[in-house]
């Protein structure tokens, strides 16, 4: 078997290739948000949703063909939460991953309509999962989670609560609800719909949600870790920038001690319910491994 | 069988109803955006498109309860866009039907959201179909509908060119994509979920499309020719607009003469296919052309 870094590389590339076959052409009168939407896509991430999306599939002997429009569309739901992040009325940001964000390039009005565009396409893309599957209900399960681990009790209501509060201090409630949704929602849908349309129990399926959630508090906490203790260097963004920004993070909360030992007992607990399972995926260990001990 | 008017007042009632069960409950640490969806869903629409998913579901003989999420959905989606277009950075619109609008009374930031919220909530009402539905596959396609005719090559790609091209002539091919668009693939997709749902054929769907989208047509056009003929207590908003803000209309590139025969011809010949359908819905045929011949 190849290192994981090998397979890694190897797995994201085909997730790459996946993807490509649901993003758009351009061309048609309205090109320039396909432009957009494709900039936005091609920027660089990590591809890590998709990659849940395929291992926890494969973690349950599924089959690819019903997970593959959902690798595309964890992707895109992701994206858009990106692009209207940096919206000026949101964070205002210019920049994203050293390239101009979608807004800054193709104006504010386009950047609404890109984020919406890909929301959509996310369904769009989910919904020929119904082409080709022999599982109808599964998949209908799996667009039920997908919408609603990006709404309102999801990933959307975190953005609402952290936008709320942003410049105020965070009470650890609103905080642990932040981090919880904000985040953790497009986790936890990404393993949950790689399991539910491999046909994963109730029992499994809870498990996948726990073990979600806790690498995605443990990826946050350890976000606000690096930031006091990584370098510049290392992390490829400007540290201490949550001091400076009077940010309340896990750490100036609970200080930088207790955010490790979270960080552990997350961790711990998550594969101590990988392994509890009666079915393994080395890779889909060492990806989750990955994510929580990363060190940028 | 009580007239026109009463029925369509019951039906829109109904429909309401049927809406109101899907909106969320305002309570959470994301309480803000629930009222701000709640606000702009009870803002006083017509109605049209669930009734229109509703009475063409009722044409084929359909299932109502596999309708319900759709009409809700379909409610949703158009919400939505109205709230978005209102944006600053879009129509820049303080107030819309004589309250203000979500951005307006909400936030910016808010009103991004809220839209963002909608569109997701729009796909988590409809996957409830799922749970009730006896046909899994016929709710598949109608997911795929409702993304498609809501996104880059629905709704979302005539708002796009609609953007692009503000204050600046617009030729007649591109104002024909946006009408088709921007009101036309919504029509159509309410009409078509319904069909699909209680499982018209391939050529009964065809003719279904069509109708809508003459339909869309029509009622665009007829704004147009409103927007110059009519007076502002009848529309309940200012007339000539068009002409003040030099919009490019159907009625300032072709005429109001050519504007009104091809209205008549759009509202003819949408009729005429609904004639030959083997199935009969005297309620959907008096709701067309009652959109086709509005005085406001």
């Amino acid at each position: 078997m190849p290192d994981f870094k090998t397979l890694l590389s190897e797995r994201v590339k085909e997730t790459e290739r996946i993807i490509a076959e649901y993003l758009p052409v351009e061309e048609g009168h309205q090109k320039t948000i396909l432009e957009a939407m494709n900039y936005s896509m091609n920027a660089g991430g990590k591809r890590l949703r998709p990659l849940l999306v395929m291992e926890t599939c494969r973690l349950f002997g599924g089959d690819r063909k019903d997970a593959e429009p959902f690798m595309a569309a964890m992707e895109m739901i992701h994206t858009s939460s990106l692009i209207h992040d940096d919206l000026p009325c949101m964070d205002n940001d210019q920049y994203r991953r050293g390239k101009k964000s979608t807004w800054a390039k193709y104006g504010e009005d386009m950047g609404v309509l890109a984020g919406d565009a890909l929301i959509v396409e996310a369904f769009a893309a989910a919904s020929r999962a119904f082409e080709v599957t022999k599982h109808p209900y599964r998949v209908g399960e799996a667009f039920r989670i997908l919408a609603e681990k990006t709404g309102i009790y999801g990933m959307i209501g975190g953005q609402v609560v952290d936008v709320e509060l942003t410049n105020q201090p965070i009470p650890k409630d609103k905080l642990d609800f932040i981090y919880r949704l904000k985040t953790g929602a497009l986790l936890e849908a990404s393993m949950l719909i790689g399991a539910v349309l491999a046909g994963a129990g109730q029992q499994e399926c809870a498990k996948i949600s726990q073990i979600a959630l806790n690498v995605g508090l443990a990826f946050q906490i350890q976000d606000d870790i690096l930031d006091v203790t990584s370098s510049q260097e290392v992390l490829g963004k400007p540290v201490g920038s949550d001091e400076k920004n009077c940010k309340t993070t896990y750490v100036t909360l609970e200080g930088i001690e207790k955010a490790r030992e979270e960080v552990k007992r997350l961790s711990d607990e998550a594969l101590s319910i990988l392994h509890s399972l009666d079915v393994k995926n080395e890779f889909l260990e060492q990806l989750i491994i990955m994510l929580i001990t990363r060190e940028k």
